[in-house]
């Protein structure tokens, strides 16, 4: 009897905790492909615990990233809109150090939205969305910041020789990228061998310290994006050279945030969630990664360059399992925020609350999902249909090309994208084209940042 | 005091009985690609009894067929040898209803070796090796025989319609395959629909009869090799069409077959292998399933076209995890004679014992793996590196490129094949040829038998 009543106390326990305001952590990668772990299919890279995450969390098949590189993606996955919407994409594609832009400060990010409700908010590595007032991660909702301002192959050193970046043994010295801790510069340059060992130690520490609050902790890694670096105990351990070495270094990375959550006894109150900015970044060769089975990668509308893994786990919360629901980046924001209690601020917000999805095992609502290149829509995708009006690789290829009619693919018979067959469907055409007209015809897009 | 006896007791009598001879199934899927689960990256296809065999067993990320195509892989897989050596393979490809010849009657088959220790043996599905006197299931070890004599899409019907083979939608009376039983034609011709099914319930039947005695089942799947059937429960329910149609309904197969294992005890007493005969066979297009990340499929002797999935199984026996040693087909034979107790045969054998690796995680010797299409070496892969001397697409080249010197790429690092390194490599190049040479200089190719 007594045994009964612990039992009944603690599932007492456990349900209230979750009703009140879940903790939010999410993985981000940076170039990480479709393809780059075990658990998509990669056979040579080993990522145990990423493994061990899908096998106990929901391993989506089809989550896209918002867009097919850094900035724009950044931007809208912590605001749940297009970038478009926020001005954060253009021919530039994404913020450099001389950029004058940056997030607006009145887009409201998941950090804004959370700590608006009491939840502790951290950012930990690579930013990318502005490096001026208003912009910073600071200024962004996030009470505190441990990372680099933007992508780790900016600010090389002056005479770096030509190649350095995509070399499979970059230079140590080469970039001047600055590291610093909540706005204050701290090490410059970087040293980026031990990043991704630093960054999970101030990840691990910020959910030890906050764990009996609710807190949001976006964590972007700065890897597997050029330069590629790994700790000496990852370095030379992997069959995919450095590429692989630090995927796999980021794969321990993940299981110590996992580790730390079931320690601090708050992984059932938890949703993390992992997954990656854009596709490979193909052109550097064996450090660019693998997109599997989909067709080109980072810079590309091409599945390759936007779908991408994407995990969830909440352990006893989530059912293990795959799901093939069509979901994006842009989704975690309204997730986040409906599990934190928070209003949608009052703008047009293209995401959806995956919850219904993740704890209910319930489908989502259809909806059409498009794909931009910069500030240019590219493509469509209804359901297994995807439609491109227009295409251009990742790889230098200078010009898009224009499809009159668009090309026409149904990615459950063809996740390639190898045969057209926009002919024998001009139906579906009909119904891409009236979804993208209703996209199109309400869209305000904002001010451009990149420039 | 009691409950400890009782735990010795139990240990020893698991002991014993897995060091008596465990049970043996090998399940064989047809022109099943290396993507074509979800646990090896298919987005498309929901595999979840494979996935949880995976889980509870080792999956193998370089497992090889030890052919390009279908009648000299399952040579190779049940005599252990590469199938030059039993003259199962040639300019014809495979066996046709009209080749004169079969498996040899003095090659010796799994079944001959467990046969001769006393298992129960059975063969169930697509044979393929051959049609005549001393090649038939029953001539060749199998005490007990179940279905098609080779492909279904052999003996067509005068008159199909062209472009029959591989349509979605194949007619159902469109092939006049006959399905037999211990050698006697039951049914011509082949209901094809409930071929899986039907296959199934005598897989689950032979199991449950023979539970109290060694038994050895190799359970060759007719699917997803075109024309693609399914039953009423599987037939338009996967997003990937009758092709994922069929490989859902083989996977629900799996998982009869591993539930009948437990059922009746004996799962821990079981060794059970799921792979592939060859790549997908990628001319059928949305028939044809996918290589995933690997290059060309069926027929050639790119990646694509022999490293397929690999899957051991035996709870409480086999650690879960990922292997990325190298292995093939041929070391089924040599496997499954080691578990039996039964000697090699007096002849080269070119398989070797898994056990180790299956059992105790030890790691495999490096040994060479050569690749031929048809009778021709076309490549070799030592550790990390293959070479390939020529090269010849699945889909229709027409005549092979020969490479002097040999293409050279590093599958770790490019797993793809798109980067040849030969010109800095040249010590590889070298150490590969001197394999291949040794291979040559004691190599006896046998009577061709496909003509």
């Amino acid at each position: 009897m007594q045994r009964l009543l612990i039992l009944l106390a603690s599932l007492i326990v456990v349900h209230s905790s979750f009703s009140a305001q879940p903790n939010v952590v999410i993985i981000f990668a940076d170039d990480l492909g479709y393809g780059d772990l075990s658990c998509y299919g990669s056979p040579t890279i080993h990522t145990p615990n990423l493994d061990r995450m899908a096998d106990e969390g929901l391993r989506f098949t089809d989550f896209y990233s918002a867009a097919e590189v850094c900035t724009p993606s950044r931007a809208a996955l912590l605001t749940g809109r297009y970038p478009i919407r926020s001005g954060m994409c253009g021919s530039r594609r994404v913020l450099f150090p001389n950029s004058e832009g940056g997030l607006p400060k009145d887009e409201v990010t998941i950090a804004d939205a959370l700590k608006g409700k009491g939840y502790a908010t951290m950012q930990i590595g690579k930013w990318h969305l502005g490096i001026h007032d208003g912009s910073r991660p600071l200024d962004q909702g996030f009470e505190h910041q441990y990372g680099l301002p933007y992508s780790n192959d900016m600010d090389a050193r002056p005479g770096l020789p030509k190649g350095s970046t995509g070399s499979p043994t970059p230079p140590e010295d080469g970039w001047n990228v600055a590291l610093s801790r909540d706005g204050e510069v701290i090490e410059k340059p970087t040293v980026q061998t031990t990043l991704t060992k630093r960054y999970t130690e101030e990840a691990v520490k910020f959910i030890t310290e906050k764990k009996d609050k609710p807190f949001f902790l976006y964590f972007a890694h700065t890897f597997p994006h050029v330069p590629l670096f790994a700790s000496p105990a990852f370095k030379g351990k992997s069959r995919g050279g450095i590429f692989g070495d630090s995927v796999e270094e980021l794969d321990w990375s993940v299981g110590q945030v996992m580790n730390a959550l079931k320690k601090n006894g708050i992984a059932e109150n938890t949703l993390v969630f992992f997954t990656s900015d854009n596709g490979p970044w193909l052109i550097m060769g064996n450090q660019g990664g693998s997109a599997g089975l989909l067709k080109d990668g980072k810079g590309s509308t091409w599945e390759g360059g936007m779908r991408v893994p994407g995990i969830a786990w909440m352990p006893g919360r989530i059912k293990p399992g795959v799901a093939h629901e069509l979901a994006n980046a842009m989704d975690l924001f309204a997730t986040s925020l409906a599990l934190g209690g928070a209003k949608s601020p009052d703008v047009p917000v293209d995401g959806v609350d995956l919850s219904p999805l993740l704890f209910e095992s319930k489908p989502l609502p259809q909806r059409p999902f498009f794909y931009y290149r910069g500030d240019q829509l590219f493509a469509c995708r209804i359901g297994e249909w995807k439609a491109h009006f227009r295409t251009q690789t990742g790889y230098g290829q200078p010009k898009a090309d224009s499809h009159v009619p668009p090309l026409l693919f149904h990615l459950g018979l063809d996740p390639s994208e190898k045969r057209d067959v926009a002919k024998d469907h001009p139906d579906v055409i009909a119904q891409i084209e009236e979804a993208v007209k209703a996209h199109q015809s309400n869209l305000v897009p904002g001010n451009p940042q990149l420039q």
